[in-house]
């Protein structure tokens, strides 16, 4: 079992963080900037914190759960061996001796609570010993654990973001699109678990449906009229359906 | 029970004429223009078929689930009560005595069995009666039943090609991504699965995460730079990551 020093104290932290107390591992310390942040949930793991980096205390591994663009800032302070959890940035971001990087797959929001057993994990790291810590570390609360360089894990945080974010938009669109025509967004819920089961099973070329798909020009020229009055949705829809026509 | 004549033998005919008949509705038979899919469908529920309109039986109704764009055609050689289950066509399409619409919110792909049971099926008839009996053959399949009208219903139907097909769009570039760079997409399945399980439970902008939430601009200039000889993909994710900000 690992003694953890948390980086960070956001969504994926606190998630991470919970997961792997679960599984046995000691976190021993929280670092926020924002002390609050850190108190919070150094309390929830019955820790110690500190929102000051020369204060952190000795530990098996740092976890660094920042965001990307000080991840670099805040590791040039530490001197144990430390991962950190980005989807974009390289190993070699980190200059300590042992580094490595734990990417966990996933969406990961306050008040919603996450199975980690499912969710893919990726590490790398620059030395074996290391890797070998992470692997433990990884399988003690994942069955889904892989080894991805830094260059694919860039790829395949890109694709993240198109499968999930990008999803998510169309999910706020169509809410927005019921809203304002007084429909229950309750009605399009069936289909959007059906849309994302469906790729559980079936390729998403072989998934897809509708009138792009069909080559239906008339309805396609509906629904653009329907959007007469909203320019940036009637410009995505275009684009959108577009790129299914050059598809199918 | 209903005595059913099924007009039709696509991917919505064959999941809702199944439902329908397993639901103790009796389908007496099933036209097609193409011969051998009225005789496919037909052999599956064991009744008659036809490829000439003018052989359809007399019935309590026929349900038509043919292209939007024939809808019309088909319906004006029908003598009996009629319904279209079309999500963008006005119920005033179709000319007979008794018409209506039964449009079942979902995707149907040919291999991939459904439960009808969640299924919200939005109803509309000229008349009482009939709404009546659109009523319990709606209920007799599902727990989900709606009234709405023609106007309503267009829009929902924007909303589903929005929430749906162009969702599965995104899953599908995510595959594109992951096959050019030597990545299972299975590291995803996880990710697209929380993605839809979450908008079940919250609202989708309380749902959204990821660079352009988080104004990430660094990361978001990243991604362009991966995708800089995808010109399609890239001004997708432009388009879309910009639409994302305007709401963050």
């Amino acid at each position: 079992m690992a003694r953890i020093c948390m980086i960070g104290a956001g969504n994926v932290a606190t998630h991470l963080s919970q997961a792997l107390q679960t599984a046995g591992h000691e976190i021993i310390q929280v670092y926020s900037k924002t002390l609050n942040t850190a108190v919070s949930l150094a309390e929830m793991l019955g820790c110690s914190f500190t929102n000051q980096l020369q204060d952190i205390v000795p530990c098996d591994i740092a976890i660094i759960s920042v965001k990307d663009d000080v991840i670099n800032e805040v590791a040039s302070q530490l001197k144990c061996p430390i991962v950190h959890t980005s989807g974009t940035k390289d190993l070699t971001v980190l200059g300590n001796e042992k580094i490595g990087v734990f990417y966990p797959i996933q969406t990961f929001s306050k008040d919603k609570v996450v199975d980690f057993q499912n969710i893919p994990i990726c590490i790398e790291a620059n030395n074996s010993d290391f890797l070998q810590l992470l692997n433990n570390l990884a399988t003690s609360i994942s069955n889904n654990v892989h080894q991805l360089s830094s260059e694919q894990r860039k790829y395949l945080h890109l694709s993240a973001v198109v499968a999930c974010n990008f999803s998510n938009l169309m999910y706020q669109m169509a809410t927005e699109i019921c809203e304002k025509h007084n429909i229950s967004f309750d009605l399009l819920k069936p289909l959007i678990e059906e849309t994302s089961n469906k790729v559980q099973k079936v390729t998403a070329i072989e998934a897809q449906t509708g009138p792009a798909k069909r080559k239906d020009l008339q309805t396609i020229e509906r629904h653009l009229g329907l959007l007469e009055t909203d320019k940036e949705k009637r410009k995505i829809y275009e684009l959108l359906t577009q790129s299914i026509l050059n598809r199918s």
